[in-house]
């Protein structure tokens, strides 16, 4: 009690900030002393206990200051106890990356891990088992910087939101617009990184981010920590969560975190609709082990800009009453002990998110000594020669052929000369985006065609942002001294990034400047654009004296090998578009605040499933071959509902299985090559409009040789047949379905289904919510922004 | 002839790119050679010669591929005559800058140079003969740099564009939003800059931009080089040109630049209308020593973004015509070939652009030898004692008292302790903004507390960007360990800079946050809000815990010095603000591309003549004393406007003499003061509706003593008079007229205008013209945007 009154002084005076035990500086992180220190006999440091007691016993050992403390992304430890501190921030978005939580040494070993190219163009691959093999070298090299103290157990990927504006600057962090595509990947993802679905020691803890609809970074003025997205049930449950529920109903994800933004007037860290009745309690994510961190200081703009709470301990006792458990800030550590003083949260409270806190460091083995599971693992299992090879494979698959007249593949060899121009051409780190570590190496595209032995004509062309003729002589040089022209330009994270949202889609008139006049010039041209959002590439597309057009996204730490391989024939592509590539009017039609999908007078809509102006659409790629497909006949043609969902014995019924498609794939070409089937449902059934299509399923077949062909196996659940009323409930609706393979189809199927329309899902309702006063809004859309008040 | 053949050719292969002579690299720079070379005995170094003579001489003995090379920025010179190579871009903005024609040494003589504040703080001081004081300072500096062959002989400012919307990152170059005072101050800077309005040997050329109604930079996908500004003729006579006109007719500055924008649908620098019926036939602008410059590659983006051009030949000619004599680029010397060998240009026009450059080096002594005037100076000369004492004065007398509840002036002596939080408490280069080179010194807040000996706490404080909690305990233990605590924050080149207009102008959640909380502790708190553009500090103004707010804009080398020779009362605060302060709301009601200046339905309309919500209103600043003012009796109560004009013999009547206003301002406080005399004409008269009031003349008085007073002599004109019509007439309408003193008004006299209207002067009519097919617009403002084409 005496602690209580301390808090309370403490709002007087604010003596506790003084030397207080949260500073971040100086702490000791490590595993804790379970052999001889005074945790060494205790309940949690007994292996033969669960998780759930050991945690408890830990939590029990602690003062009402020292829980207090352990509540922000900071943890100092109970250095009394020797617990260590641990940093819950870490990150590996693809790759162990720098972050608060994770050292890399200068030089020698841990100085690199290996660099996955970015989640957008590993998205492209459609590839489920290439991502598990990822996130496995992921998670085995994070416990490898583990072992050696240089990052901690639990790491903040992945950004699994959907991409549904191309000017979002993070979009690029995820693997692309489409929710089943997410919610497929995402299970993949987070089975690599954890090591299973529910292991005894997981690998590592994944967190599923931002959870949710947060998608804007700064649009004109409408900055992430204040945005308020107004989002109707239908398009929620339909789009923004799906890949959420993958994460937590599906997939046993071990931690969320809640977002910058509001939704409908909630803030997400503050939302008990969002963090217990449909994340713990709809989809039953009820472990004690699994817990919620908020975005780093989004409990701060819980209080400004969003104005939510009237006072700053109001602020963080709405997050943490609401589930949020782990403050990435220090807003928790300052202002709970008034919270506590004031009654606005309890001790109760603390000690569940605690015990969520440390059952799950349990769970990851932090208590059970260094003959632990992974515990072996080392900088020998760092960027192996396998991983190399992975990281190559994961680009070299994602890259997507656009154009091509017949010039591709190239031969280059010894002695071919080439022209290299652009800004991406010598590229270094911008092949890995955002959320990197340092890499082994960067091969650009310019070493890569070192590599092969061309005669390269190397010149920096005009950048994404302001145009200047400064080095253009330079690029007109080394476009005559060449046979073939390569430019190799487009965005990177000076246009899109964490906090910059674009806004422009078009490539800029001096790099168009710049490949228009060098089409005149009458020589074999392709353009690699490259950046994790798509440009308007339409100019490109038209100009018959360019050849041939490559999406090569952000390729990673062998980004320039994988563009040549495919450029060369090496490898054939088979990569897919991951986002829709709007004309670059699109950014003008809608604005970035607007959340709604489906089209609405002059508003066009958002994703392939309501867009149909796409200059190139999701899905979309070319071959080097060619592919004809034939769809295996169903069991029936016409299905009655009632029949279906009574097979049905799963808890969410979604889940059950509809029926496992055969799709015959012939390469009738002669070259050999892999081919993405993808699966997509259209149908007039269900609430208008309907989606122009719904991909319910993909498989990517490898390296179909001339004249063969492989089988695909779609498994359609009754989820792939469902839609989503304006209730957020999922319904089975009677109506004529089709199967259709491919965006240029090469097949379908028809079949019906009949009878009584029948819920899948039950929507949990939300309670009223209104719009915070403080909102920012676009001139023309919406009403006056309020002035913030302190 | 034969290199018009030449030319045709490299149309074809582009033959002449290579290795051709205008390549910007390892060109020798200084003096040409009138003493041995080739040129010696010719008539250009004849210094008897006039300077038109001299010019056309050297003209006669270039080829035609040699003035073809010559139309860059980076002119190559000619070696086989001697003549040297020749950087026209160099910047001076407050003080010689980093440009590439300066090159400041590493360490030693020439490693800096004097660092004044920002124009917009320069601007807030209302004192004419300061300017023309700065500007004499950094003309001989920039001498000195020449002479060291470290720099040109012409400098690229002021930036003279009227600072109208808060969100342009480019309006703290500026002396700010109103015409008048614009008018006045770069009437003053060109005086300095050049060494009078008509020397022999000009001290420096300077050359105002941008040429006009440049005022974006990049504001939701409207970039400055595609943005096409839709400008009424009455909003562009009455507001965007009449600082230009000050430049041109009035000032006799040496050169001008054309802007990235287009105006009405034609890019400027392609515009004949703008560059020759408006600048040169209209206001007189003459001289064959007077050149326009493009902005950097404002020539290229005629083609693309803007396509207003359908061939790069074309756009470079378009430019070339319309009187755009120097290309900052390539452009011209990639495409004036080609565009020549089409007829597109021709010679006639290139000698007169030549004729243009080479005279007005020849008015800048360049052929005059050694023993020229200003060729003696030299590093001695720069940063001289005398110089920083003007930087000084300039930052401090900028500054404007916004809020103060008597804390101010405050004694801080030995061991007084003081909390310094925030960014800019610590501030280095920030203090400089944008266009400086390397200063001498950067005095700080932080250090010059330190220097008056306080005791100071200081804490680093959130950044005008993201939100971060992280170092918040250290703010809290600096403020715990103070007496008094001076916030010192606002925004920096981070968020308001060349390429990046603000998308927000309230100050962040977490600025707010913190400075909220820091009022709670029951200290006495100042908050310093820096910047070039206004914050809505209306959340500050409101907050009775805190007792003064100071603006103290982008302050320059000894800037820290400056604001607390204002706090301590050293200085007694005398500035006004040069912009209006909007509240936050402002930016929400008004879409950035909007050009319009009157209110109109939810339009609030923009400055303080039209805009009546402000924050704190445009002119506005406290003192530390009271004054009251009396305006002596005018020779009439009643003017005839024939009569009027009968007097003025003017070929411009806007500038004959109306009256000159005796202000007699009298101290009645007990601290010494400057005084700002603010003179505003307001009533009812001429075209509907009717400004709130406008500036019409203002004086600072210096140092009124307790009890004493100072007469300000306000000169008012036939133009203080005057109204813009729709068709940018300027006449003399009969009504009721005010003359008033302050913008809290001290003081005013009315008269009265009776008779007929008259024109004092008739504006030339545009041509036909239309509106850019590439432009952006914003969502619910405008079409669509059109698909750029290469």
């Amino acid at each position: 009690m005496h602690l209580v009154l301390g808090a309370l002084l403490a709002l007087a005076g604010h003596a506790r900030s003084q030397g207080s035990v949260y500073a971040n500086n100086g702490y000791q992180r490590g595993f804790p002393d379970c052999q001889s220190g005074p945790l060494a006999n205790t309940t949690v440091c007994d292996r033969s206990q669960d998780p759930v007691s050991r945690a408890n016993a830990l939590i029990d050992l602690l003062t009402l200051e020292e829980k207090l403390n352990q509540t922000g992304s900071e943890s100092p430890g109970v250095p009394r106890l020797g617990l260590p501190a641990y940093t819950w921030w870490n990150e590996a978005l693809h790759g162990v990356a720098s972050s608060p939580g994770v050292n890399f040494s200068d030089s020698g070993d841990y100085s690199y891990s290996t660099s996955f190219p970015q989640p957008i163009l590993m998205g492209a691959a459609f590839d489920d088992e290439l991502i598990r093999e990822v996130a496995t070298v992921v998670s085995t090299e994070a416990r490898a910087f583990n072992n050696d103290r240089r990052a901690g157990l639990d790491f903040w990927t992945p950004n699994i939101n959907p991409f549904k504006d191309p000017r979002w600057g993070r979009g690029q962090e995820t693997p692309g617009e489409d929710s089943y595509h997410l919610s497929s990947y995402v299970h993949a993802l987070i089975d690599g990184l954890q090591g299973g679905y529910d292991p005894d020691i997981k690998r590592v803890v994944a967190t599923c981010k931002h959870f949710a609809a947060y998608d804007i970074e700064n649009w004109n003025g409408n900055f992430r920590y204040q945005f308020d997205a107004q989002v109707d049930t239908q398009d929620l449950v339909e789009y923004y969560l799906p890949s959420f529920r993958s994460c937590a109903r599906d997939s046993n994800v071990g931690a969320f975190m809640c977002s910058y933004n509001a939704l409908n007037g909630v803030p997400t860290c503050a939302d008990d609709y969002l963090l217990k009745d449909i994340l713990r309690g709809h989809w039953g994510w009820t472990n004690e082990q699994q817990w919620v961190t908020s975005d780093c200081d989004s409990v701060q703009n819980i209080f400004l800009p969003h104005n939510y709470s009237q006072t700053r301990e109001g602020a963080a006792a709405a997050a943490f009453n609401a589930g949020t458990d782990v403050d990435c800030g220090t807003y928790y550590q300052h202002h709970l002990p008034t919270a506590l003083a004031q009654g606005l949260i309890n001790e109760a409270r603390l000690d569940e998110a605690l015990l969520r806190q440390y059952s799950s460091l349990t769970r990851l083995g932090y208590f059970d000594g260094p003959d632990s599971l992974y515990r072996n693992l080392s900088f020998a299992d760092v960027n192996t020669p396998s991983s190399q090879a992975l990281a190559l494979k994961a680009a070299a698959e994602g890259i997507v052929l656009l154009k091509n007249d017949g010039l591709l593949p190239l031969q280059i060899t010894n002695g071919t000369s080439v022209a290299l121009i652009g800004d991406w051409a010598n590229a270094t780190t911008d092949m890995q985006g955002n959320y990197f570590g340092p890499a082994p190496y960067l091969r650009s595209p310019l070493i890569a065609a070192q590599n092969l032995g061309a005669s390269v004509h190397y010149a920096n062309g005009p950048g994404g942002g302001d145009p200047t003729t400064d080095g253009w002589l330079s690029i007109w040089q080394a476009a005559q001294a060449s046979d073939i022209i390569i430019y190799a330009g487009g965005i990177n994270i000076d246009i899109e990034s964490e906090g910059d949202d674009r806004v422009a889609i078009a490539w800029t008139g001096a790099q168009l400047d710049v490949i228009g006049e060098l089409a005149t010039l009458g020589k074999p041209m392709l353009v690699l654009q490259m950046g994790g959002g798509q440009l308007d590439s339409s100019p490109i597309r038209d100009n018959a004296n360019i050849s041939a057009l490559l999406w090569g996204g952000i390729p990673g730490q062998d980004g320039g090998t994988a563009l040549f391989d495919i450029i060369t024939g090496k490898t054939a592509p088979a990569g897919r578009l991951p986002t829709t590539q709007y004309p670059s009017k699109y950014t003008q039609q809608i604005p970035m605040t607007s959340m709604a999908l489906r089209p609405n007078g002059s508003f066009p809509g958002r994703t392939y499933k309501w867009y149909d102006e796409a200059v190139y659409e999701f899905g979309y790629g070319l071959h080097y071959t060619n592919f004809s497909a034939s769809v295996a006949p169903l069991s029936d043609q016409s299905y009655d509902i009632s029949s279906l969902v009574s097979n049905c014995t799963e808890r969410y019924q979604d889940r059950c299985p509809f029926q496992t498609i055969d799709v015959e794939v012939s390469n009738d070409g002669d070259v050999a090559s892999d081919y993405v089937t993808l699966g997509f449902i259209t149908g007039q059934f269900g609430p208008q409009p309907c989606p122009r299509k719904s991909l319910v399923n993909y498989q990517r077949l490898f390296g179909i040789q001339p004249g063969q062909s492989q089988t695909a196996k779609l498994a359609l659940t009754l989820a792939s047949l469902g839609r989503v009323d304006d209730k957020g409930n999922t319904v089975l609706y009677p109506g004529d379905y089709s199967l259709v393979i491919d965006t240029q189809p090469l097949a379908s199927v028809n079949f019906t289904l009949t009878g009584d329309v029948y819920t899948l899902d039950h929507w949990p309702q939300p309670p009223p919510r209104g719009q915070l006063k403080s909102d920012y809004f676009v001139p023309g859309y919406g009403s006056d922004q309020a002035v913030l008040e302190m």
